[in-house]
């Protein structure tokens, strides 16, 4: 099933959205929001996709699902545990600032804000216009409880939902791990969530050994900035990333996992090429500036400025959308 | 006033709690758990606050308090924005490890773990008894609603309630700046609060400068480790954290904003002493490793064993607890 919430308070309004994204039915008579579906899901979980098969077959009351209505599908979240889990990307941009990558830092996971995912339409309010701002897309997962110490088997089955997630990051202060230049966490701007969370029975294939293998659309003011396959050079699936995430501290029900940017090597094993060269391209802003760095010596990609328009999407095989489009205007 | 939530579901069932601790009465006819307080805290800490009053008068049905039927005031938090805020701890760690201190990065706020705090007597539970456990008693502060860039007169109106936070963190693989040694966070075994937590008015005199005025009183085994006052050597008022946390994204109502290990100087300006040479002592264990360590070259502080019993608590200035005692049995 797919879920989203609609715009309404400080956790949103609940709906069970169609396979298509069109329509979508209050879930208010199962369960309010998100989280409480997520803190009793063994309990809703059957009710909400009894509703959803119900809205396919057109048996229960509907109305237009418009994704700008939307809120992030889970406002705010009690946990979030990220990672760079493309090791592609650290290796670039460590490479294009000369350094060289310490061994097994890519993946770390660390702690980031979860208490205020952006609706998936919002405008981006940048607080400083002379810094140098990078979307980062990528890919998230929302789990269930989940014991300290769990195994792989166990972190697969505690995945809920899986969506997509992009975060707005100053990238003049970031170390390549991630982190802000003097140590402490980078000062991540914004983040926000796909309109819509899909369950991964929802996804078919496409999930398979603990990661989605789709490729993510990225797109800068209609032009593709990249298509990477999340599925392609993946250090650690996301299911990985939960198990690890689960190593020292139980999960509680409606963590969020996430991982980004997706990176994509090139043929060669080398840095991605652009979309204009028949690459996949890239997710984020600081990679495609490291690869031009590196390979043609011109940067020719700007940072993220006014009146840009940030757009991430992922596709089913058919070209449907799976979770809804990110996009954000910068103002 | 005073409040605590009992061991009730994920969130606790709040109690309004009386001055001296010994008595407590139930909120739900208010407000039924902190959070939605703090979701609405012009609406419900009015009614809270009447019913606080009626509690000291003896007009309100009450029963007594047991801080073992406590779970976290916050059980689970939205946000945890982290500091080395007594600039001594970090200095001191780095001293011994024979490393100089980079400029400016005490201090420095990172994400932190924010969604399972530990009741006040929980026991804990080490996954690795080999590690190197050490326990980091500090303050936190819970916020309101706080916009992005607000100045430190705004931040200080934003602090709803003040307690004590305690954290079992592994310090074999700790750098002094809190960061583990990959550079990813630091893996927190566990944090809890203390029973209780208490709006700034409750603390008269001892909240001023936007910081608690007061010695942290840390035992372990009943053996005193350390009395640090709070309002000395601190780098950062938590107001200026709060103020620091919201600079670039806004905070959430709920939000935990937390520092420590609390860390006084020695009159000379140099390592604190322990109180068995009438310092101030240690609020963690590894400082006081560390001071033994550069003074005596003899290290006899050992980290944490199964056994330990550990006692964080600050009384005001009749020798009274403010916020109860966090109290946990290493198993």
């Amino acid at each position: 099933m797919k879920l989203a919430s609609l715009k309404h308070g400080r956790d949103g309004r609940l709906v069970v959205v169609s396979r298509d994204l069109t329509r979508a039915t209050d879930a208010f008579i199962v369960v309010a929001t998100l989280q409480q579906a997520l803190d009793d899901w063994e309990r809703f979980a059957p009710a909400l996709a009894a509703l959803a098969e119900q809205l396919e077959h057109g048996s229960v009351p509907s109305f237009r699902f418009h994704e700008h209505d939307c809120a992030a599908p889970l406002p705010r979240a009690y946990a979030r545990r990220h990672a760079a889990a493309w090791p592609g990307y650290p290796a670039l941009l460590r490479q294009a600032a000369g350094a060289e990558a310490p061994a097994g830092e890519a993946g770390a996971l660390r702690h980031a804000a979860s208490d205020g995912f952006l609706g998936p339409r919002d405008p981006l309010t940048p607080d400083d216009p002379a810094a140098s701002l990078d979307l980062s897309a990528g890919l998230a997962v929302i789990t269930g409880d989940l014991a300290r110490g769990a195994d792989a088997a166990a972190a697969g089955d505690a995945v809920r939902l899986v969506t997509l997630v992009a975060e707005v990051i100053r990238h003049d202060r970031l170390r390549p791990d991630g982190l802000d230049l003097d140590g402490a966490e980078a000062p991540a701007l914004a983040a926000s969530l796909a309109p819509v969370v899909a369950t991964p029975d929802e996804l078919g294939q496409a999930w398979r050994d603990g990661s989605l293998h789709r490729p993510l659309l990225v797109s800068r003011n209609g032009k593709a900035l990249g298509c990477p396959d999340a599925g392609t050079d993946l250090g650690s699936s996301l299911v990985a990333l939960v198990a690890e995430a689960a190593r020292h501290r139980p999960l509680g029900a409606g963590t969020l996992v996430s991982a980004g940017p997706v990176s994509n090597r090139g043929i060669d094993g080398g840095p991605g090429r652009p979309t204009a060269e028949g690459g996949a391209g890239y997710a984020c802003l600081a990679e495609a500036r490291a690869a031009e760095a590196l390979t043609g010596g011109w940067v020719r990609t700007p940072y993220l400025a006014a009146g840009d328009r940030l757009r991430v999407e992922m596709k089913d095989v058919g070209g449907h959308s799976i979770f809804g489009a990110i996009e954000h205007d910068v103002v």
